[in-house]
């Protein structure tokens, strides 16, 4: 399987290349795709960024823009569903982008066969999703197709917020010794999708870290604090959060294993299955970047919030042409911590 | 099948209530899955108004939002592609409501195993669209799903667009006696995908209407005629636009079915498939309403356009408190033109 996907992203263009579920999953073969497909025709000064909301002027106005599909499996999970999770991921890129949230469109594709039920207490927990974070959905659009073309529901959200902040937060702007901090324990999300998923039969009490940080961030920006990145930790966790980071700002990372805040029984279900618990999705958790001698005063507006009781400062930015990350390891090693070039489950958000 | 899915809509909610093809239709389901799902919980005085792009003021700047997700099937069809076809459909969203498109964000659900060779063309077709239209595509997100959990492609568009006009165009403006025209040929582009579906095996050479409206859109509302309702004719076609008009409006309508533009091909189409060309979706189509004495200068102006050469006045807005929609039939008779329970042609657009 390795090698297939592989070829399939980096061959000449013929009847076998084909997208592979390593293409959805954050990693390198998720890079490739848009540096190779999307990027050469559709790229411009703004989608090139690659940012999780971009920010355009338009008459007077400076807006940030997002869009994601959630096509997550199951539908429920502990912790949310769906429809809580479109919301709040795109609260969430509005939020690192130093916006404010403000408006939500929001198109659903449903399988013939989906149940009604299930479809109401998705859309409730939208509604209260927006009503929590003062957010209006303000237009949507349904499709059904043909029971086996889609898998339940699918829903994408685009989100539209105003930006007050004069120096935005972005992936590029992480300077040498700047400090890195994580506004709470990572790997939840993931490993409570995982954790319900059939094909594993695991008794788990994982719930889902889905929130909205607008709150949080909001609390952050409005201190005397500069922050120059802020990124929330999606699909492939904080290794690709982080090493997209260095990648945009031509800078290394190096990260202290054991200050990652991790729950004990993430930890263990990430021992059971293989998997470290720096690739896994968070929904509610984010990467900050900020000059050391703030960085303490900025751990402390986090401590100050239920979202970020559990934050920590991780590491700090270093001098590296290479961009690399870096992982101080618990047992006094230092370990690679590269992009994967796929990982293995699709379907997390 | 006809009482299932009537069912589905309208027995309270139990475990056999589930989504049917025909609340994807643009029919009376589709409305019936609006206004008892999602309106109760997420509907605000923005989303209530089902326009086809939401304006929204922020500090200074008014702008259009409208997101649509395309499933079109097949996805490359005679005129276009599922590409072309999702840019051009949010360009026209936004026209519509006299906002110039600026920006568009893009979604991209696609399944494991579709080839590349086929998203470069549907990325190609999204670059040339938005080239043509000087419009920006500013953010994107793109998912893969296993093989079987979508078909193929699906992509959802979401556009900005800056408005200018004071009196902005809405499906509510339509009063007495103002005269209804109709941009050009109907039902072209639902035909040309009926046509190539594989179950119908007909060779035809209809080609898709799908077009971007706005430089016509941009020259009607850069004269000096007020155009009190502009709506682009999509799923559920000439007929569910009217009668979408007449109720959000409080008005009736009655048209002269001998002056509505339709191409002798889908005509006969039309006869051997038993469809009423009325109810077939375009993609580069638009109704317009406008005072009496101004539609002979509207019709001018749409002449004067390549996309507007076949435009035609097809009827007037009556005082009616049911807001029915009437036909004049061309023997002479007249019939009701009731928006469709559902129709059986899922995935047009």
């Amino acid at each position: 399987m390795s090698s297939d996907v592989f070829n399939s992203c980096n061959l000449p263009i013929n009847d076998q290349a084909c997208i592979s579920l390593g293409h959805g999953s954050g990693g390198k073969l998720s890079s490739n795709l848009i540096n190779e497909f999307f990027l050469p025709y559709l790229g411009n000064e703004i989608l090139n960024e690659l940012e999780d909301a971009s920010v355009v002027t338009l008459n007077q106005d400076n807006i940030a823009v997002s869009i994601d599909s959630f096509v997550v499996n199951p539908i429920f999970f502990p912790g949310g569903n769906i429809g809580s999770l479109s919301v709040h991921g795109t609260i969430n890129d509005l939020a690192v982008r130093g916006a404010k949230p403000l408006f939500i469109a929001a198109s659903f594709i449903m399988e013939e066969g989906f149940l009604l039920e299930d479809l109401t207490k998705i859309i409730q927990a939208m509604q209260l999703a927006c009503r929590q974070n003062n957010v209006k959905l303000i237009t949507a659009d349904t499709k059904v197709v043909n029971k086996g073309d889609c898998d339940k529901i699918f829903i994408t959200t685009s989100g539209i917020g105003l930006v007050t902040a004069n120096d935005i937060p972005s992936v590029s702007k992480a300077k040498v010794n700047n400090n890195i901090l994580v506004s709470g324990d990572i790997g939840r999300h993931g490993m409570a999708i995982m954790a319900t998923r059939e094909e594993f039969e695991l008794e788990s009490t994982i719930e889902s870290d889905s929130a909205s940080l607008y709150s949080l961030i909001n609390l952050i920006l409005a201190s005397d604090i500069q922050v120059n990145c802020l990124r929330d930790i999606t699909r492939g966790g904080l290794a690709t959060v982080l090493n997209e980071i260095a990648m945009a700002s031509g800078i290394g990372i190096v990260i202290d294993e054991s200050q990652i805040p991790i729950q004990t029984n993430v930890a263990a279900l990430g021992e059971i299955l293989g998997i470290d618990p720096l690739y896994i999705a968070c929904e509610g958790r984010f990467v900050a970047v900020v000059d050391e001698i703030r960085a303490q005063d900025l751990l402390a507006i986090m401590h100050s919030h239920p979202l970020g009781t559990n934050a920590a400062i991780i590491g700090k930015v270093v001098d590296d042409p290479d961009n690399n990350v870096i992982a101080k390891t618990i047992i006094g090693g230092s370990r690679l911590v590269d992009t994967l070039l796929f990982d293995e489950l699709p379907r997390i958000c």
